[in-house]
């Protein structure tokens, strides 16, 4: 395989880059082994690695021979493998820079202590154990923003950091479109629609030996490459990690009972994988292997979950493979399945709402940030405004703290502006279908009989094998043409449920 | 917990150990992970990862400020964990100095393809598609020796690498006794001894799940954290790792033949988890954490094999768990068990060797690598040189390279010199145990009742809390006030064989 790498420069650059490459592998597998494997007390000396190893990567990419090289390389004639090498080292680059060393060391102190007040806060359901930990996290989304730098409001530098290229503009057209026109559609969909708010399936309970067998067989029909280049594996919370092109681990989780969780959290965390395992082998070791955006990211893990998992094909494909190692299985049809997978019911939890309800979670967390971050808001107001704007999207209202503001982990991290990536994610997902359905019309037909080949090759092809080579908004008009456009969502969730 | 670290130099040492003690954990995750879970294909970017990683924990062990700090607490008053510390860098770093790169380089390419040959030469019988890089290699291992340097013999010099201070002419003694007073031993066990050379129990099959729940009980029993500090892995060669003084990790393997082996194995990595377990947690970061040597660490997992786990005692704690898990049990008593696991029988391969015939398998080995290292024996010659010793030694004579000097991966992987540590282990064990004796008379009651918080106090208190404090004689002067001794390990085969 010939290098696509050619300018002295780079091929500089990559030589020194591969240290940096090298240690964020173990920090992958450092993490990875953490959540599936770690004995409880390897905590503390494990933490004591990662923060080392952090720091450590950190002075590789801002040593001043790597930073000039790099300032050498942005004035150079190159091609568009070695302009996205540049490009990603660059952001990379100025993101560190920003950061003084004292205001990093307090975000991990502040974040560290914060995570621990939430989760007691979340178990007392006693919101005042983590409202001032939040003020401090909004002071500190506050003065990351600010160091950042913005055009136009703050919590647009925190956008970028997750989505690069997003800006609040961008996002509020978005949601505005979204909420005008999916409000009613709630409605409708609650009142004729043709899904179910319940099903008996729900409460059915599963040994997990059962489900497991039921995942892989899944995960074989899909082509993964279990044992050759990934893994399934058990941990708290799903999740996907590359450690590089070769070896791609996924997660899932078996909690007894609720089986559509464990699938489709699978299925989601495949479309993850696939983003990452499809990609040119000629980007091994530098900056460019990887997905590009988390919005992009989620995209896949959305086509697969929404597009496919949860469709009449993929319902009817899985039911012999279910009936075979669930043994209340033989009391209901692959419709049963397919409405079970695809209810929709306004509810608390955004980790278990429906394709519809979903974005009005996220929409919702949109607003408070923002008004964190521009309108002074501080967390003694939020609990209140979380419960109405809870209440006008979905028409319900919190009864405790911990089924409201706070349910999710992200906050206490100090995870400002990375919500709304779920969104575009699942947005995209159903964009993406419509342009794969005009190259592969036979794309239901193509599930039904667990063809999946040609709808990898048309993501390899379209997106999957560029790695980060384009900026997230290039990558889209180079795959279908066009930027993102929620009609398309709106489009497929009327086809759907209406 | 208060530091035991007060000089300022040594406390400046260690700050800027801390990093190179993260690449070391790092390092050992990946191995680990390599061992019991990497998918098939990722050895490629694994392989990088780990080779970067090396180069990097090299670069800052011989950092000139990091080796000036080094060089200037040698003049300083310590107290003995500083001096530890001290003697333990200023020896790495003379090791890693000794080397020039390109001999590394070299070394690293030629190990690599001797291994594939090896491996190809193993499964063919064809001793000639390895040969070349035998001799390779031999060349390769007296260069090291000029490298490092020594007073007596170029065997010295590799010998001190896996054995900190052990000399030639200290194994030369050690085994010069061994022959004049094992080998009549072995023929009157053979003739008249209290243990089988074969017995049924060696045939018969058994299924993995039943073992695992055996060698969970067993670990159980010995007080093994399991999930707490520790895990029981399946890896094809049975191994313990530690990524800290908090986690520390074991392998065994499942053949479904001939179980004696897992329980072994698994009784056997024990004892080397033990160490690393039991040590004093100050040590945590430094350069002193962790076993001190090869020979010392080998002395505790075979105290555990040998001294415990092929005891009557051992035999009668664990037979209710056999019997429970694996069905021919019923046909068997505990003697029955006592004298598989004791079985006396001249072989052929070292692994499978027994524990009194096992020492002349590696005394075979340390008169070959003598002569390639000080005698110019070349590649050659080795199999007559090997068949001959064999004959003398046991009385037989492999009629295959694979049964013969193919046996072992050792020499493809470029290490002389190491294979002494495996009968110091073996002898020291047997040395420990008449010591603990004096103190824990009622030892074999003890292992009766499942009893080892005692055994383990033992071990700890006189061995495993220095970590690596002293070096592998002064620690033995400390915890029993001798220095090995032969005698010990042949007054306890006596004792048990006649």
């Amino acid at each position: 395989m010939e290098s696509v790498f050619q300018n002295e420069t780079v091929r500089q650059i990559l030589e020194k880059y591969r240290r940096i490459w090298a240690i964020g592998h173990a920090q992958s597998v450092l993490s990875w082994d953490m959540e599936v494997n770690m004995p409880g007390e390897g905590i503390l000396e494990r933490s004591v690695a990662q923060g080392e190893l952090s720091v450590l990567s950190q002075e590789f990419l801002l040593r001043p021979e790597f930073v000039e090289l790099v300032e050498k390389a942005k004035g150079l004639e190159l091609n568009e493998y070695e302009r996205g090498v540049v490009r990603v080292l660059d952001r990379s680059i100025r993101i560190s820079k920003s950061f003084p060393p004292e205001f990093l060391r307090e975000r991990s102190e502040v974040t560290s202590q914060a995570t621990k007040a939430w989760e007691e806060a979340k178990k007392s359901n006693d919101y005042s154990k983590f409202e001032p930990w939040l003020d401090k996290i909004i002071d500190l989304a506050k003065r990351a923003a600010d160091y950042l730098g913005y055009d136009n409001e703050p919590y647009d530098a925190l956008l970028d950091l997750f989505e690069e290229g997003l800006t609040t503009r961008e996002v509020e057209k978005m949601f505005g479109k979204l909420e005008r026109e999916l409000e009613p559609l709630l409605e409708k969909i609650m009142e004729e629609g043709k899904v179910p708010q319940n099903h008996p399936l729900e409460k059915e309970k599963y040994e997990r030996e059962a489900m497991e067998k039921v995942n892989l067989w899944i995960l074989r029909k899909f082509g993964f490459p279990l044992g050759v280049r990934s893994r399934l594996d058990v941990s708290a919370h799903p999740f996907t990690i590359e450690f590089g092109i070769r070896d791609v681990r996924i997660t899932t989780r078996y909690e007894g009972h609720d089986f559509r969780r464990t699938v489709l959290s699978t299925v989601h965390e495949f479309g993850h994988a696939l983003y990452e395992l499809q990609q040119d082998e000629r980007l091994m070791f530098t900056p460019i292997a990887g997905g590009v955006s988390l919005g992009i990211h989620e995209s896949q893990s959305r086509f697969w979950e929404n597009i496919i998992g949860r469709s009449r094909e993929f319902a009817g494909l899985i039911y012999s493979a279910l009936k075979e190692n669930l043994p209340f299985m033989g009391n209901y049809t692959p419709e049963d399945v397919y409405l079970y997978f695809n209810m929709v019911r306004p509810d608390f939890i955004r980790t278990e709402a429906d394709v519809v309800t979903y974005n009005f979670h996220i929409l919702l967390r949109f607003k408070l940030e923002r008004m964190m971050l521009n309108e002074g808001v501080k967390a003694r107001d939020l609990p209140e405004l979380w419960n109405e704007e809870m209440e006008r999207l979905l028409g319900i209202k919190p009864k405790t703290y911990a089924e409201g503001i706070l349910q999710d982990i992200h906050w206490a991290h100090g995870t400002i502006g990375y919500f709304p990536t779920y969104s575009i994610g699942t947005l995209l997902a159903a964009q993406l279908y419509y342009h794969v359905k005009r190259d592969i019309p036979d794309f239901e037909e193509k599930v039904a009989k667990a063809e999946f080949e040609p709808i990898k090759a048309w993501l390899r092809e379209r997106i999957h094998r560029y790695g980060s080579i384009y900026p997230p908004k290039e990558l889209l008009r180079k795959a279908i043409g066009e930027e993102l456009n929620p009609e398309y969502f709106i489009r497929w969730v009327k086809e759907r449920y209406l």
